[in-house]
């Protein structure tokens, strides 16, 4: 069993831990063919990863014509937890070495009520999910709704989790955890999920847009997420949309954000409603007191024309700033998640409308616009990847 | 001397080759410490380069306290040649290995005269240049003014240039000038020069964005130009930015280019001056029958009101672009360079008043945005940097 903060000794361990996690059991000599290495070299090194506890041979391979090859996995008794922190809610899973989900939970929370009280919510989680189960825990991925810093293991300046700025997530959770953590914000660890088992799974450049509370994009660059020189590439949700537009929460006026996105949608639903200017949506309101984008979408769906028009206008802007993006990025894939994304197709119609009719013939002449097909679980997943990656490298 | 067509027999042979190229004369017990590779394997590959011509031993290194090692440098035999293209002018120029301007000439032509006379105009220029010099071309480096496919080693569908499209110049000019040719768009290549040996050195992610007579975007991350999946990353011309502004040549309304950019400052300039908005202006178009950028910048210079505010206009239209490109890349530099940049610092001061105000203060805490200082030889060492990184490469 691998101990816990061991790593591969060289790159070519490295590659084959990842091969093996991204395309599952193969031969020695499969594995080979794959890393150009000879057979006796790369005996060796699943051998050492073998005494390190990464792998397990399980078998010998049908026969390629000589002797039959040995069959190589990751070991069973690899165990990462993926942890997806909202601003109103918390999805854990524990993951094999393939990212394969053994059991997942999720529990309602509210940031607000700052680090400490949120993060043993997620110790409790993890450790009800693992009862009965006596792995030692390879390591922990987490994600969260705001900017982090790598090099610190923290969130710096949340705008929406007053108290987390600066406040030590990963050393805390490693100790409680006992393994390695990394973090990064939920809209990268989001397209690091749907990179390792969503629709972007064979593309190598590609946007993700989370569309939540707020808006951002996840930008992968050769199937790795790239970050910009501080971390923050993909914050498009202060890009401007509208001169005249909404006061942003960032002192701004017009902000995408402020234009569409859950929290943008609950208010001009509230605002329909109480103009009187949507029966669907007063009715709605008088009965639950809140409303949220999920009731426009109910509404939408019901033929509400001002819900209607809400969703069409939202599509619009969103697709304008991402006809830009794609123009610049020339993606191979767009994919569209998050609560928001429940929209579904009156949105993605509306979006696409926008891109294929305002983005340059060449960029969008073979760019797919979907909506993402693992929900909730591309959080946990990604956050699985994420540490994944850390402790399948050399340092 | 290295045979024309001669490749790095491996990936350590490329780094050393690279190294040299970007850091001069090494000794090799520095090689071997920048690679990585022992004392007996980089003295193996000095020699295969050394046999291969790509590199000479220069003497002896001072001491580091053992041996004195040896000094190796790129063979001064290696010589590079850079062209670029443009609507209106060729500028070509002979580089050695180091990629430091050996002699440089420059032509008017028009891109509209089609492949052929335009070729020929090329040729012409790189045999005036190499007269008297007997060294074969280790390869060729060639900007074009529209999208590229390397593929294809030819330009697709560039709007500004009839009869090129799918024209094989990649082939044409191989067989005429003996040596590999490789290709890229203008903006890609300036950013490459800029990488080389501009403001850009040191940095990794970075925009290059060119006001010429369109407008298009250089992106660097992690040290390489990022093409996007059908190559055609960018391409920011046509990003909206007024619904109601004039049509543009692509079809669609209110582009950046259509907005900005050399032709579209002439149309606004010809209009001021005829409609007797602007003396000055009136006065030049009168003199010379035809108006330009230039004479934009030089009536700004002299206080003309109505061209201080197309500069201002512009600039704030393109810093709008741009605020939301530095939130989304988050790139560490943006150089600004064509031949409208030379309308220089009450430009460059609109462009970074609107992208400070608009981007996130995290995107633009520390980030510088300047004129190229390289002007017109960003073109052609961005080319022979084009064509090296292919030559020093194992495949």
């Amino acid at each position: 069993m691998a101990r816990v903060g061991t790593r591969p000794e060289n790159r070519h361990q490295a590659r084959l831990l990842r091969l093996l996690r991204d395309s599952g059991p193969q031969s020695r000599a499969e594995l080979g063919d794959a890393v150009e290495l000879s057979k006796s070299k790369v005996a060796i090194e699943v051998e050492r990863l073998a005494d390190l506890g990464f792998v397990d041979v399980v078998g010998l391979a049908a026969s390629r014509g000589g002797r039959r090859s040995q069959m190589v996995a990751l070991s069973r008794n690899l165990r990462f937890v993926g942890i997806d922190i909202g601003a109103t809610s918390i999805d854990v899973a524990v993951l094999d070495g393939e990212l394969n989900l053994l059991g997942q939970d999720r529990a309602d929370t509210d940031v607000r009520r700052g680090p400490g009280p949120v993060l043993e919510q997620v110790i409790d989680l993890v450790a009800k999910l693992r009862v009965g189960r006596g792995e030692p825990v390879t390591g922990v991925g987490v994600g969260v709704p705001g900017p982090v810093s790598q090099a610190e293991g923290a969130l710096v300046a949340p705008p929406i989790m007053p108290g987390w700025s600066h406040f030590p997530i990963r050393d805390m959770l490693g100790a409680a955890l006992g393994a390695p953590v990394m973090m990064d914000n939920d809209v990268n660890v989001m397209a690091l999920g749907e990179l390792h088992s969503g629709t972007a799974r064979s593309v190598r450049d590609l946007l993700f847009v989370k569309i939540g509370t707020g808006i951002g994009c996840g930008i992968v660059v050769g199937g790795e997420i790239y970050r910009g020189v501080n971390g923050s590439a993909g914050d498009i949700g202060h890009i401007q949309v509208d001169g005249h537009g909404h006061v942003c929460a960032c002192g701004n006026t017009g902000c995408l954000e402020a234009a569409f996105g859950g929290a943008a949608l609950a208010r001009d639903a509230e605002a329909a409603a109480r103009s009187g200017r949507s029966d669907w949506l007063a009715e709605r309101l008088a009965s639950s007191n809140v409303l949220s984008a999920r009731d426009i979408g109910a509404a939408a769906d019901a033929g509400d024309p001002v819900s209607i028009g809400l969703v069409r206008d939202g599509g619009n802007r969103l697709g304008k700033v991402l006809a830009s993006l794609v123009s610049f990025f020339n993606p191979g894939l767009v994919v569209i998640g998050g609560g928001v994304a429940g929209l579904g197709h009156p949105l993605l119609a509306e979006i696409r409308s926008v891109v294929y009719r305002r983005s340059l013939p060449l960029a969008t002449g073979n760019l797919p616009i979907v909506l993402s097909e693992l929900g909730g679980t591309a959080g946990v997943v990604g956050a699985g990847r994420l540490i994944s990656d850390s402790v399948f490298a050399t340092t």
